[in-house]
């Protein structure tokens, strides 16, 4: 079972408040794709082809991979009471973030990846030189959407830009990228920063949308470096041979298990948050159980049977 | 002379309002160097030896340039009646970004310069992967800073992304680099949107740091803009044998005269500028006048005389 379906398919566990938590799903998807289309139609027209190769990067019509960081975004604010509609930009700047930070990861002086969700990575259909600036351009596209955003512009932009940034995911890929033996300390916690910051930031930025309290957006917060986190053991756990090659420490002996005692040490957590509702809780549980594999997911070959649909 | 000198040295031309001109640029300069040095420290203290490359790539120590980009900043402030510390953190962002895209511009999948400002370009000593994260994280701090300005965070982070985006800088350095023969319309819009938008938005910061009214705002922001052609011009005349091998147009017959003649337009509107008084409107043109070179400079083998400290 690929990821994407384990997100988007019909049939959550037992654990997931099932037809609710699917609905969210499908509805929150379908809104990011028209809002994710209208936007990439809108970009860069005068240079020839760039429409078409900003919608393959982002993978709009239903090639966009699980979206699940804007879905956190959008469930973020439902939970904390506010409407998914006012969340929906700084959803989708969370969405071209992470598409941007992808496009830089399959470079050639990077991961050297020449396919991305079984398509050409972008470099492959404009060379270095466009995916660097394509990628340039969707960080900037996503920092004049969340600048616009009405009272909180600012904070989040701000925010943004400590995730973004060399102590958070540009950091954390240039450790990803110097690295010939196992990290420790402030060099770990930084390149931990790569994957977690992201789904803190997407959380973080959907509660401010819904006019959350601080100890609530924090918690929030704190939740999404949890399940940041989760999601990289799992994929860890697909790159452990890998990793072995490379001279570098997995992230565990049994990191599947780490992951999913991870998550419930963050589900403990945000139901002990005074400011989310039961069905707001719920919610964010039932998306994290469907982000973080459910059930461990046996490697073939190189990791394959997992990590096709992790996006 | 280098243009360095012309902005920073001791010998303003009989346009300028001497004194009180050098002593705005060494006042601000100063401050500058300050707080880039101090943000250098603070960034990327887990990644070995990051911190030095930083500080290289924006030039810290007295090898940054002219930094005349942020100096109009910090000039918009003042002339729009504000204090000048108040934008300083607005003229370190313009800083930052400049910087960002010169990383960008010296990589070998784009002008492959192995040199600048006569010290090993970034890619030189750290790699096109680790260029390439460091200027993202320069721009990541440029949000970061101005998210954080009071007030106006938001708004400046949106004008930020609209200057730095897919149809501002990065879309202009596509242009550049997918350009194969003489760009018209709005494709050599775009190309002009790369030297155009960063000194537009650089006046439009700081006149918003400062409280200015929208009329006042937007006439600097347009000065910004002619200024910043006006520069593109003299640096395209110091080109123009090398675009002529590439099948580009130059920018006009005579870039260097025209270049004057734009100057003494901009120069015009601004003195019509109710907003502004005359102190401010004299800081603006002085230091316009010392940003494009104020008297034509014959080009000597490759255009070095005129370029060598263009920056």
């Amino acid at each position: 079972m690929s990821f994407s379906s384990a997100i988007s398919g019909p049939a959550p566990g037992p654990r997931h408040p099932g037809a609710e938590l699917q609905a969210f799903v499908d509805g929150g998807l379908a809104a990011l794709e028209a809002r994710l289309e209208e936007l990439c139609r809108g970009l860069g027209q005068e240079l020839p082809g760039l429409p078409e190769v900003l919608a393959r990067a982002v993978g709009t019509g239903g090639r966009g991979g699980a979206r699940w960081r804007p879905l956190l975004t959008l469930a973020a604010a439902e939970a904390c009471g506010g409407d998914r509609s006012d969340a929906l930009d700084a959803a989708v700047a969370v969405e071209l973030t992470h598409t941007a930070s992808l496009v830089l990861d399959d470079l050639p002086c990077m991961d050297d990846s020449p396919l991305r969700r079984g398509q050409p990575a972008t470099h492959r259909l404009v060379g270095s030189a466009g995916a660097i600036l394509l990628s340039v351009g969707l960080l900037a596209r996503a920092v004049d959407l969340l600048g616009r955003q009405p009272r909180w512009g600012g904070v989040l932009c701000a925010e943004w830009g400590r995730t973004v940034g060399l102590q958070g995911m540009a950091g954390g890929q240039a450790m990803d990228v110097a690295a010939t033996a196992p990290l420790r300390g402030s060099a770990r916690r930084l390149h931990r920063a790569k994957s977690t910051l992201l789904p803190a930031f997407a959380l973080s930025s959907g509660a401010r949308m819904a006019g959350a309290d601080e100890t609530t957006r924090a918690g929030l917060e704190s939740f999404g470096r949890f399940l940041g986190w989760a999601y990289q053991l799992v994929d860890d756990a697909c790159d452990v041979g890998e990793d072995r090659e490379n001279g570098r420490a997995p992230a565990g002996l049994r990191p599947l298990a780490q992951s999913r005692r991870l998550l419930r040490l963050a589900t403990r957590r945000l139901r002990g948050e005074p400011g989310l509702g039961g069905d707001g809780v719920e919610l964010l549980v039932g998306l994290a159980g469907r982000i973080v594999v459910p059930e461990p997911v046996p490697a073939r070959g190189p990791g394959e049977a997992v990590r096709q649909g992790r996006v």
